[in-house]
């Protein structure tokens, strides 16, 4: 069934095939990708866009001496299967397994790992400027979608490379997708060019000569020059000092070859413009891209998602649902996404509020600044960015929001452990990044109700809030009740003498079986604060709720160093306690991939290892 | 003398001048700004080429009800004086003065601050959106130099703003100028447009029709559509969905007032092409625009800055001399600077290794990956950025160099107090945001022979490191002699059993001078630890020097929440000390502008303010 597929053991195994063959290989690849992810999940959509341009990059690139440098990894899937990982495909994005992004650390293959987008033709300008430096002869490449291309650093990149005559080769793959259909006036462009009558002249064109030749590829390589020369040039990148090939079929081999063969002989920066189709080969994915973008097991056959019934909601389904009925009774909500409307849930809102709401694309420093002019002008942004994206904008937060103290809430969804996504994608410094902010007020609750109530005392504050909660389901708590919180206050959840316990958001609950266990199997009474706000700090209860020479413990999900546990510390010390103290954080390295159960385990941040902390203590 | 210029008390006052008034009203302010800046010094060379501009704009448009939105504040000096401050320009910069940027608080006709580049854009888009919503009349300008359109997150507004139909004026102010000369493809784009014919062309048009014409003003406002039309379109801007208006002559007002009060009419997006030269009208700063961006006290006749003889060498001087040095010897060591190469002392980088220097634009996000890609490609690179400005790319910090554990040096100038410039530039946050990053090693040094020691350590150390050093000039101590210092130690300064005191870098120096005064004068010894690293931190010397139930205080010139304070507190919790506890750092709000010493004073960090901390201890 994967009779090609099988050969591949490495790229030789790829080079050894005959052009002709390379079509049976995209296609066996394609099954297989279907197949294999149906029972675990991951990134499809991405990957089945660029089976060929993945097959004609390894048959005509010597990788690992050539550099190929994927933005955003995730549409790195065909690549790793053509670098010697086929085998371990099936444990791709789980404990132990492949990671589901590029990574240094797994293959000589990858040379920069990417699980963010827009970086690709940064990392690889670099590796191309220190490869002449060093007088060395290979080829960098840098494969990035249209989607990355709209974040700002990409254009930083382009205008740096543009301007020197480095051999760079920049590969837009071209599918009208981020994770969401692309907008901007970027994306505008790219339509009108693909759309434009030159470019289907010219494919038809290429096609009916190369249709009636043999030895169609050889001959393909000496027309694509002239074919080029009758494609509508792309006067953008052009004009920031590209030579623009293309656009090209990217599921084509007959132009794949011939044009990346030709690219590999030119000098200087080059943009080669491949139009591919996210999901192609799977008619569920190709039918509705953003849900196939990266998902759970799913039936192979229907493709229809497997779901478990009778799951609470989602945190991010919650903010969704919160912020658009905030917005019925409130006009000067606003809502604002950086190309992920369904993953953090404004989908919802643009549904009840489509002009209220806006999809900047893969760009989070505006997204923060533009909140920032829309709150100068009366409104209440909402920015729903996830935890570890939001450090995209980390200087727009400090310069533009809190030095002027605007009405923003930046809504961090994806704080803390992610699971499967791994290093790149855990959100485990936002409360440090966050609570050093002054005028910030940095809030995470306990379940999916007190997110609700943050939401609605977000609203209530006039200047910058930051809400951190975590990526997946709630608790199936009631949420029908909601209320604004006292600004400042932990609430109390178990009073006890025999110590202090205080935990931030996610980690309540594990820390309330802990404390419960406690009581009922050792006796111990503990008190339990849930701290809801990070910022301001409620030193009041703290210092209330110390016990002389008894445990504190501080369980968060976010980095020990600059957590807020540090904080408490310097105010328990300040306050002249002492006694047993443990701070239950996450420690100074970068978690692995796996379920967040399994990471957390790992980490002691689960009931049972914060029960172990307990008793130890 | 200032006939006109004393009249302006606001904008009504401006406005009841004639059209033909303008130009002399232009000069005055032109050599008001020279004589009142040369006892003070600022930022003369913006102000200077942006004062026909100031005046057309608010000759036409009416703030505070239409918003100006000024990127980077320091070329508003001139709207500062139209919009009612001229009395207090004298005190611009200094304590208690007015701000050298825009600043929301200072007045309304300031509609948004900015210190840090490349923001306008999205600020003001951001409020069109928000009055468009509200169905509000009025208009929003952006002034952008070509030096901040470099800048990404310009890109991404021009990418949001040029695909929707919000009214939005954008004002390119092109003097072919950063801070430094510009770089990058997008600035040899717009000198192609300049220089091209067509512009020369309608220029030399526009002045025949116009010199022919009595009413002229009114009759190029009719002309301009024609005169458009003759004009090199502005291909790039037009393909991101801006009209584009331009090239005009910033300095001229028969172009300016009737191209604005076209502007003025039109709907959607508009971006207008206006060239002007920095520091014009005062000819040393025409001739060295790069020095004279921003400097202190000049004689107002020669141009010639004053210069305090003898004055040690600063830390930026240091450290360029340094990395030269170092690159001498070692052909891996590559240097990058984002748009300030004089600012950060990469120009004396530059002189000696041309080839190995590199200028990437106001990209502070490219920048640091593109160090990534060196590093990958065997490189060992130092990215030289203001510790304010590093807060640019803090994502690409974790995600491309924490991640992959990459040797890239990051060299935090300005990191502390900043003095003029205020609360944007202070670096006040880099401790707290660059100590929580796995693999990262902190450095920061007590004066600048420790410097050169530390710019020796980072190069043998395989993996990120953070060196913050502060703005200004050094202590003037020997730098012949330097070493690699053992990482992760501090160094004892001082020995003594009457109480720990830990400083970091900057602050070391006058936590000495107030340990030796309280030996002296109070007879208390105290040990002084100087830190060198924030991290690894050095927990087995502070455990060592801990002294029972006698005072520990830690002092940093950064936030105190999420400073290295915090988390010494927890390691003294953790091994069971208590006794008074002292964590001398910034408070929880945005310094003020004045001297450096002014603001250490405010804070209580110089050497009386730590004495006085000391002896409550």
């Amino acid at each position: 069934m994967f009779e090609l597929l099988n050969r591949i053991k490495g790229t030789a195994d790829l080079k050894a095939l005959y052009p002709e063959q390379l079509p049976q290989l995209a296609d066996e690849m394609r099954n297989y990708l279907i197949e294999t992810l149906a029972p675990i999940g991951g990134h499809l959509g991405a990957g089945l866009g660029v089976v060929e341009l993945s097959i004609a990059l390894h048959y005509l690139y010597n990788s690992p001496h050539d550099k190929i440098v994927w933005d955003v990894g995730h549409q790195a899937y065909p690549h790793k299967i053509l670098t010697g990982r086929l085998a371990q495909m099936p444990t791709i994005r789980q404990y132990g397994g492949l990671c589901g992004f590029t990574k240094r650390s797994e293959s000589d293959h990858d040379p920069f790992g990417a699980g963010h987008a827009s970086t690709s033709i940064s990392a690889a300008y670099g590796i191309a400027a220190g490869r002449d430096l060093s007088n060395e002869n290979y080829q960098v490449v840098a494969v990035i979608g249209d989607g990355a291309l709209t974040g700002g650093m990409a254009f930083e990149a382009l205008n740096h490379a543009g301007a020197h005559k480095n051999r760079l080769l920049v590969i837009l793959n071209d599918n009208e997708m981020s994770i969401a259909p692309n907008v901007g006036a970027m994306s505008s462009y790219l339509a009108r060019i693909i759309t434009g009558k030159p470019y289907t002249q010219a494919k038809d064109t290429a096609k009916r000569i190369l249709g009636k030749l043999p030895g169609a590829l050889d001959a393909a390589k000496r027309l694509e020059e002239h074919v080029k020369g009758m494609i509508t040039p792309g006067t953008l990148f052009e004009e920031m000092g590209f030579r623009y090939v293309g656009p090209i079929d990217g599921h084509d081999f007959e132009h794949l070859l011939p044009t990346l063969g030709n690219c590999k002989e030119l000098d200087g920066p080059i943009l080669l413009h491949v139009v591919t189709k996210k999901g192609l080969g799977f008619s569920p994915a190709e039918e509705d891209p953003e849900t196939w973008h990266g998902l759970g097991p799913y039936n192979v056959e229907t493709g229809i998602p497997h779901k478990s019934n009778g799951t609470p909601p989602t945190y991010t389904q919650i903010f969704g649902d919160t912020l658009a009925d905030m917005a019925d009774h409130d006009a000067r909500i606003v809502a604002i996404t950086a190309a992920m409307p369904a993953g953090t849930g404004i989908n919802r809102f643009a549904k009840r509020h489509p002009e209220r709401c806006f999809d900047v694309g893969i760009a989070e420093q505006h997204a923060v600044t533009f909140a920032g002019g829309l709150a100068v002008a009366g409104k209440r942004p909402f920015v729903a960015i996830y935890s570890t994206f939001m450090q995209r904008a980390y200087d727009q937060i400090i310069h533009d929001i809190c030095i002027q103290n605007l009405p923003v809430t930046f809504c961090l969804d994806r704080a803390g452990i992610v699971g499967a996504d791994g290093a790149t994608h855990t959100g485990m410094f936002d409360i440090a990044f966050m609570r050093n902010l002054p005028n910030m007020t940095v809030m995470a609750p306990k379940d999916e109700a007190e997110l609700k109530d943050m939401l609605l005392t977000a609203n209530t504050i006039n200047g910058p809030v930051c809400i951190r909660y975590p990526r997946g389901n709630g608790y199936g708590v009631d949420t029908t009740q909601s209320a604004v919180l006292p600004v400042g206050k932990a609430e109390v959840l178990e009073d006890g003498g025999d110590g202090l316990v205080i935990a931030v958001g996610n980690r309540v609950r594990d820390a309330l079986k802990a404390v419960e266990t406690l009581r009922k199997e050792d006796g111990r009474a503990m008190t339990l604060l849930n701290l809801r706000f990070i910022k301001p700090l409620d030193a009041e209860s703290i210092l209330l709720h110390l016990k002389a020479a008894k445990p504190l413990v501080i369980i968060e999900e976010g980095v020990a160093q600059g957590g807020i546990g540090q904080e408490i510390a310097a105010l328990a010390l300040s306050a002249g306690w002492s006694g047993p103290f443990a701070h239950i954080a996450m420690p100074d390295h970068f978690p692995a991939h796996g379920t967040q159960n399994e990471i957390l385990r790992d980490l002691g941040l689960d009931a049972e290892g914060i029960l172990k902390q307990l008793r130890n203590h």
